[in-house]
């Protein structure tokens, strides 16, 4: 399928990358007509990735009062000035090719999955609030929750190789920490517990599966590797490489395999 | 009220439905001068139902790089070319009229319901993935979640007469199978099983109720007529005419009356 | 931090609000130039609060057939007509400050919050419905579920100072009470039993605190003060002062301190 055909692995660079982004645009755009012009103003026209993914978030977040050219410029800062966000950029962009069975190339990705755009956005986000700039930061997160459905506080920190399917709803709180490479369906709730001050949310230990509608609610922490199923609700402590459903989450299975 | 003095059937022809709407719509224009010219734009200028729709779904799907004549000249084209799909939309229309209370004019369901309009924007995805143009269908799935907060693969199959109700967060994976006259409430998730191939999502049976919040996950069958209670979390197969509750979901009835 | 140093009170009058809103509208353009123009033309070029609310509710919810200055008079013209929504949004913006740890300013709130925005745009369907401009009011319904996520029926009937926390997903129904200081997180439903004539939605005391994802579901009442779990499924009536959890949700704490 288009994956392999594309010769991508998880050491691509960033000039590598782009090949291939670059390829795949113009064969959509030689298959479909209708999206030439699409593809031609995020993709073809662009000088590089990171300009290729300025101009799409902008684009995405602009407003009548928050320019286009004003989040372009905001967001090409931001990559030139830390350049480990583009780095979690990618290796989200990979996460979905190896995680997500329905999507088969890059452009899909970067171009249609909400998820995937948010999370970049809150990256922006992120850079801005830990510069001091929360006013704009804030702003950021709200017209992420307005266009992608997804609220993700600035300074939540969140590790790279993420991935967000479907994204609807999704919720993650201020002082809530997701480790590297875990996913999580649409309508996760990484909540408050209520009390008003210090760590009110949840840590996630690397590669953790989260299911669609799950809450973990509070300071607790979700060891690695662990699943937690659709619908669940956890306001405990999990163990790493369990298995843990139900309204209140139990453990099931410990110490699973991997693909169970 | 206005259902009843519209005398709508469920052999309401195109041409029938269409005279309905535009009585509808001059009678709107008439007692709201605000929304004349919204009511003049999408019905009272507009030739014909299915050029009133295409109109319409243009007009929530576009954006600057998708302009909104291209998407209008597409969906034309799709039911010029395929009638079931506007069959299908005029028994969705009919669903909605049916079974929501808070729904008494055609042009209310039309105009202001997102799972209507996302439902049929689905139909216009399918039509293209069903004709190859799988990179068009794949954008159009992701606007549609931009726009309607509705998440519906344009490979799934969905069968005539659904009401997606609310219709916030709903998500159809890939392989689903929605029979016909089901409904369904926000938050449904009709999910993926995790295993990377063949079928990996649910079959749901004609007539099938699903409150709000329900996941029904993997390769499963639910029953013609069934029930499932909100907040339910489906991982097996249900037998036709029950009601199921529960996370996960048990069976609480069997062969119920289809109006308990 | 910048809320005590505001000095607002619960007796704010919309006066000393608004002296409090445009002197953080210039504090926040000074430190952020990117926002200038954004804060300039929703807080420092407006004359009072009621103009500053109008436009910027009528921006978020104009489209090319409902134009923002339609929508801007529209607006003015509800809370001219009756004082009560005023008051109302002035008590739903203490809640903020009041409630949600994440936010410590009034413009924040007013600018960014999709829940508090969609809600003040419900009390404005409401006025409409309650003088008979229904279709008007249903059409603003359906604007909000589609900018906002949130799905408010204009004939509901929402106390003051009520929170809607995150908000993506919150759908409340057509014969739904909700008393005042409520909280709810997002994702909560307060939906309809399935029978179709007279009270079919929950009444929800004074006070009361929903947390995500929870469903409310027909004509059931719950007691003021009292707190439901994330995740529930309530079909019942609850007591007030309680604790509820679970699917279904059963109580399991009675007669609660306030702040337990």
């Amino acid at each position: 399928n288009g994956r392999s055909a594309l010769h991508l692995d998880h050491r691509g660079s960033p000039g590598q990358l782009w090949q291939t982004i670059k390829a795949e645009a113009r064969r959509d755009a030689e298959a479909e007509p209708v999206l030439a012009s699409h593809l031609h103003m995020t993709i073809l026209a662009q000088k590089s990735f990171a300009k290729s993914m300025a101009f799409t978030l902008a684009n995405k977040l602009s407003s009548p009062t928050l320019l286009g050219t004003q989040l372009t410029r905001l967001i090409s800062d931001a990559y030139s000035d830390d350049e480990t966000i583009l780095q979690a950029c990618i290796a989200d962009i990979l996460a979905v090719l190896d995680r997500d069975p329905a999507c088969d190339s890059v452009i899909q990705c970067m171009l249609n999955f909400k998820g995937f755009q948010a999370l970049q956005c809150y990256r922006i986000a992120h850079w801005l609030w830990q510069s001091g700039r929360k006013t704009l930061a804030l702003m950021i997160q709200s017209q992420v929750s307005g266009v992608f459905h997804v609220d993700i506080h600035p300074a939540a920190q969140v590790g790279q190789g993420v991935l967000l399917d479907h994204a609807t709803g999704v919720v993650i709180g201020e002082t809530a920490v997701v480790g590297d490479n875990v996913s999580m369906l649409h309508h996760v709730t990484l909540g408050g517990s209520g009390t008003g001050s210090g760590i009110r949310h949840p840590h996630i230990g690397h590669g953790v599966l989260i299911g669609a509608g799950v809450s973990v609610l509070g300071n607790v922490f979700v060891g690695y590797d662990s699943k937690i199923g659709a619908g669940s609700v956890v306001v405990t402590d999990l163990p790493p490489q369990c298995v843990a459903v139900g309204v209140p989450a139990r453990v099931i299975k410990q110490k699973c395999d991997r693909e169970p």
